[in-house]
């Protein structure tokens, strides 16, 4: 049991949930061990030395050996697989919508559930709440008109760049963003939920 | 000239300074088009319909296809070459590092030269500007301690990981961070300005 991939994170957490849903697709077996952000539980020297940066997901692969950021994973764990594109072009494509989402859309639609859901919305943060939802509704926006077109975000077929994006897009209500008006995006949802294989957050 | 790389960008861009670095060590021929960020040259129709994002870098490749996100262009460009490593954990961590560099650095190191560089450190950035202070020595401290035992940050050799994130903490300074303490990362810039090919950013 010990070559089992381990999978140290909140399933709460979008970013864990990726590695959670790719997982699960692939029929990957893996332990998972929670980490409790909010008890401190990523910034103890155990923790550290898998993540010096301090975050979760971090994966035990099965040679020992770890690896951090949800998205780096998503990339070792599809690698040869259907969920990652063989051409040169489409792995950039796949890669360009993932720091999209890392840059342009967590920043502003996962820290927006993150404020409302993990700390309570306490008033000191209702400034930058506020704040947040202009870019959050651009990223939306970005995306909406991007699935006018196609079915999925690279190469018309379901990869990586989707488990990204719909991390946090599936939950954004909890972050206030209204999705009603994104149909593209609301139909995107159906069809990622409808694969075979697909978990949800809360499992 | 057709076919050959059109790179849209700002050179004093760091995200911008990455793809000209990368081109210059393998000797890629292209032609850079400036794009002026202040004068809303991202958000015309003409830029938008290359990157729906509506931020540079973009590249026009070989064959007319467009991709944006720096370190997707980076990705794009190494394959295949020794600034991108060919096994499967190794390229895995120049991703970890490439997005710990777009999520937990850019938005303190590079934001912090934009307020004061591009804005004139404006009295009402002030605050946000000192916001970015602590998590950005947190980078820093995350790469000085792996520096101190690495000469680069993936497998002892130089890879698009170092150029990701050296393009902005070299000019760190110019957003306000001292590195004088950081003897591990001073040592790694000497090591990086002494590659063959090496260009500066002012070019």
């Amino acid at each position: 049991m010990s070559n089992m991939y381990k999978v140290y994170g909140d399933i709460y957490s979008g970013n864990c949930y990726k590695v959670k849903l790719l997982m699960s697709l692939l029929g990957v077996e893996h332990e998972w061990i929670h980490v409790d952000i909010m008890q401190g539980e990523t910034r103890t020297p155990e923790f550290l030395a898998m993540n010096p940066n301090g975050k979760v997901p971090v994966v035990r692969l099965t040679d020992g050996r770890y690896l951090s950021e949800s998205n780096a994973i998503l990339n070792y764990l599809a690698e040869g697989t259907e969920y990652l594109p063989a051409s040169r072009y489409q792995r950039a494509r796949v890669l360009q919508w993932q720091f999209f989402e890392q840059y342009s859309h967590e920043p502003f639609i996962a820290t927006s559930r993150y404020i409302i859901r993990y700390l309570g919305r306490p008033p000191e943060q209702e400034q930058r709440l506020q704040e947040k939802a202009a870019p959050g509704y651009r990223a939306l926006d970005v995306m909406e008109r991007h699935l006018h077109s196609s079915p999925f975000f690279v190469g018309d077929r379901y990869t990586i760049a989707d488990i990204t994006l719909y991390a946090y897009t599936h939950v954004a209500y909890e972050g206030g963003f209204d999705l009603s008006r994104y149909i593209a995006i609301r139909r995107w949802f159906d069809r990622i939920e409808a694969q075979p294989g697909h978990v949800r957050m809360e499992g």
